[in-house]
């Protein structure tokens, strides 16, 4: 058996997770202000053992502790995070001070790829794709058959420009992916056709929702909303530019599309992404193209992946 | 010893080849109007027979005949080609019908990454990115170690859209890469830049060159003309958008630039790119940049690499 734990933004969370990638018990807790790389590895620890004490299991029965990190690994050194301020922090080894057990760090998009390509969407694929449409726009890549790593920051396909000069990004550039396909781009254009149409129905489901989400424009589209119905194209659009563009460089068996949004109407998000790929597509020359379907896992794909990361290095 | 031949859009070529990737022995022949596949699989077989007969070699001394195709193949056949009209082809039995040695097929592109990579400007690098700037903008990728291949079709770095709604490109799409990062692209633009700028310098060294290419920007920019300047600098940036994209998705330890336009100068060209890159990359956020750097080999790339094939998969 198996230990994964993902470290979230928010949450540690870790699972007992066997051969099969099914999750045998779960324990989280709340990752509270970084204390330090000594107290996250003593919180790492803790959860592990919990986890043990729960399920009533032996330390000598896990192969090995998976842990997925928001950044940048090599080997069992965590080169930096994202949120939590690490640098060049010897992560597997201050976890192995206390328990003794085979420790993997990986990054935690490419666990939850790990995990979808074992256990999920992507099963059986030679070549796999997984996009998440979050705050950001993550990637995973699974290329012949392995957890394709590069040179440890790989996959950032939310900062591919597909806008020259359009909308400024965190990272830095102008017309990111990610400022147009995430979940925080779809808000904004959401917005802004609210602000362009008074009577849409996307005030109402505002209202009901609590504030615009990325849930709206599907919702109001949903209730016959011409303006959100609009907006849910033009997303498509910009989500498909990107989702095209992968293919055309990695021509993937399989890509499977995660996150929230990911759950909208099948007719108002993958029907549509489908159809565009498709005509617009390279490998449409030779008849090939790729599946593109939903995640399967959901927030657990993070957690099965990191603790299945032997099977695909 | 190994046969490459690179199936280009004109001409036929054929190298001799041994196991360093040296060329000993050099023949080509026009490909001439097509008259079927198997006036093409004679035409390559005569290629290789020449080639033997001009080096005084053995055909028991060559360990594979290398092809590179332009187009998909998938084993030993063709599944299309863009410029000639095959589909679904046995080219490799049809080649071994009259000359009885292994055959190996591989899309020309990847056929010059490879070549590119065990013995030009990839050399050993685990992961290894080439983008030509021709008449098109192809790409080829060595992955952990391998040619990547994916479905058959991969690659196509060109046809990865950086302005949505943008210029027309031939595959359907707008905005696409190859239609700003190409020589066609580039030319476009010059003759867009000549129109705005009569007094340019453009226009004396067009007249020089017999009209209109990919070197009068950079030329021009050389004696100090502020619109082949600008022209220069917005050619760059639109060839480090779809650069910039490629690191963040693959993180390479190298890409290489080839084809036509990366012969101009180093100071208007690599440099301004390798600024760029290095300035809006994602991997600098962990101090890691890609060596960025010409290809070495020129048109011999695709036939070492096709000669070479089995050293990549």
């Amino acid at each position: 058996m198996y230990i994964g734990i993902d470290v979230g933004g928010t949450n540690l969370k870790a699972g007992l997770v066997d051969e099969n990638g099914k999750i045998l018990a779960a324990e989280r807790m709340p990752l509270g202000e970084f204390q330090g790389e000594g107290a996250l590895a003593n919180s790492l620890v803790d959860l592990a053992e919990a986890i043990l004490q729960s399920s009533g299991t032996d330390l000598k029965d896990i192969r090995h502790v998976g842990i997925g990190i928001p950044g940048a690994v090599a080997g069992g050194d965590v080169l930096y995070t994202c949120n939590i301020p690490m640098r060049n922090v010897p992560l597997a080894e201050l976890f192995q001070r206390r328990l003794d057990v085979p420790v993997l760090l990986e990054n935690d998009a490419n666990c939850a790829a790990v995990g979808e390509w074992i256990c999920g969407a992507g099963r059986g694929a030679k070549d796999f794709v997984i996009i998440t449409l979050g705050t950001g726009v993550g990637g995973g890549l699974i290329l012949n058959g392995k957890l394709y790593t590069g040179g440890g920051i790989v996959g950032e396909v939310g900062h591919m420009v597909i806008e020259k000069n359009g909308e400024p990004c965190n990272c830095g550039r102008r017309g990111c992916w990610e400022a147009y396909a995430s979940a925080t781009g779809l808000i904004r254009m959401t917005k802004e056709t609210m602000n362009e149409h008074p009577n849409s129905k996307l005030w109402a489901v505002t209202l009901e929702n609590g504030g615009v989400d990325g849930r709206a424009a599907f919702q109001a589209a949903e209730r016959e909303d011409a303006p959100a119905k609009a907006l849910c194209k033009k997303y498509v659009e910009y989500l498909g530019a990107g989702v095209t563009n992968l293919v055309n460089i990695l021509q993937p068996e399989i890509l499977a599309v995660g996150g929230g949004i990911a759950g909208a109407p099948e007719a108002l998000l993958m029907e549509p992404l489908r159809d565009l790929v498709a005509r617009e597509c390279y490998p449409r020359h030779a008849g090939k193209l790729p599946k593109i379907i939903p995640a399967e896992l959901g927030n657990d794909a993070g957690i099965i992946g990191a603790a299945l990361l032997h099977r695909a290095v």
